[in-house]
């Protein structure tokens, strides 16, 4: 199953993706299912149901439509850094033993064509080309055999990070969350069309059409299995909950000349089975 | 206005506090104000209209009720690290001329008399006094003039934190969101109660009695009007988010021997003006 959540005029709604066409609803129509988050919290049958019931649901135009973040306020969303062997090598830390966890609030996040904002007070915005994992079924101390079972499905993510706020003090917190800056989406991929733990994915990102990153999820240190099982370790995970389990290398900060975004780029992020996250950057609007 | 969120039975409700007494209603109740976090989100007048009401409810039986966090699912919550330069000097860090900002997830937080819980896999739990801001009106970009205006109120946080979890990688967040271990309240106190971005209230941690740490509010090297400035500088504040101010010196884990909570213990944040937060602390439950 593969749903988007989009705008439509002023309406949200909630469509499926099926063969390149969407089928869906907004919010003022009857038959509306619900956002993602709301069929998350109703447990493992809603989303199922709301599929059904999308499948012979209008025809959207794309043209006409917006894309939203799948989940547009997450209870949490938990990032992961240092979780390919080859970018902590271009960054300046050792390889831990354990995951590196930091956060995003929801209010970075932006959906798929919209633009990725540079910020006023900085030129040193940088793409970051990751997986992301939407939890479905809650739970605390989840052991690694079970954590699968607990994963509702997939997105792409575009964890644009702004470098010198992020080395600014020891934690990365605030180079992680500009506005605009959080790119998710464009398709919310149920577990079952993907590989178990959606392992051995090839993660492309391209900066105006060149290849600046080249991955596969099969590299990654932590793998999905592990990151719910330590995390939950020490927090209870909850329906709608996003985990981003970090980029390959290639990042533009690590370059020599660095490579940074700006106004006018393109920035696509590809993964195997989820498609295609597209967004341009464009300069944060100047003070009023 | 000083304001509790409570559960009676299994209702949840709003009440203020006034000379000691408190009033409130709760969610069945007609009359029911709504919680704290829909006051915030109606804007500016709304806890005044609200205080108002419940100005002649009902006498509430303190020994009857829980305390709950004033709010229960802030949309963020922003931690400050090394905010005091006694605590700093303690710290394996160095002092950041930028504030070192971290999150905590809504799954941490506890109420007063709530057990802060030691969790399974770690002896190191540590005490931080803290005083916490909750945001009335959002914004972006706000200057350090206006900041104050935006703050809502205030309350006493105890930032308990598993200090071996905090440092298994460079970002603390893990060891800052265990479950339970995020104390919250016991009263949001209103600005109007309070000096001028309150500064120069003393506060107090004490461990079974024992003054473990002893701080005046004057001492934050980035203050709250400066916090917000800082901050929305990045990321859009919006009404009900919480800044968790930073600890002064004086935490376990710096003293030789190290002095961390074990069950049994009573740990309490006092803040002048705002009250006393204590809980308890008792071992997480056995696994099953």
């Amino acid at each position: 199953m593969r749903f988007v959540h989009f705008v439509e005029g002023s309406s949200k709604g909630l469509a499926i993706e099926h063969a390149g066409v969407l089928r869906g609803l907004t919010e003022q129509e009857s038959g509306y299912p619900g956002t993602l988050e709301s069929l998350l919290n109703a447990g493992p049958d809603a989303l199922q149901a709301a599929h059904q019931r999308l499948s012979d649901a209008r025809l959207l135009d794309p043209s006409k439509l917006r894309y939203l973040p799948p989940l547009e306020r997450p209870g949490k969303i938990v990032c992961v850094g240092l979780n390919y062997a080859d970018h902590t090598k271009e960054s300046p830390y050792e390889q831990p033993a354990y995951p590196t966890f930091f956060p995003r609030f929801s209010t970075s996040l932006i959906g798929h064509g919209e633009p990725i904002l540079r910020p006023r007070v900085s030129e040193q915005l940088d793409y970051e080309g990751e997986l992301a994992v939407v939890i479905g079924t809650g739970g605390r101390h989840i052991s690694r055999e079970q954590a699968l079972a607990h994963v509702a499905g997939y997105a792409i993510f575009n964890e644009a990070s702004v470098r010198d706020y992020q080395f600014k003090s020891p934690q990365w917190t605030i180079g992680k969350n500009f506005d605009a800056t959080g790119a998710f989406g464009p398709t919310f991929v149920s577990t079952d069309e993907l590989p178990a733990g959606a392992v051995g994915l090839n993660l492309v990102t391209r900066l105006n059409g060149t290849v600046v990153q080249q991955g596969n999820t099969a590299d990654m240190i932590f793998g999905v299995a592990e990151l719910i099982a330590v995390l939950s370790e020490a927090v209870t995970l909850e329906p709608g909950d996003v985990i981003v389990t970090g980029t390959p290398a290639g990042i533009g900060w690590a370059r020599r000349p660095p490579l940074f975004m700006k106004p006018g780029d393109l920035c696509t992020v590809e993964i195997e089975g989820l498609g295609t996250l597209s967004n341009l950057i464009a300069d944060e609007p100047p003070a009023a």
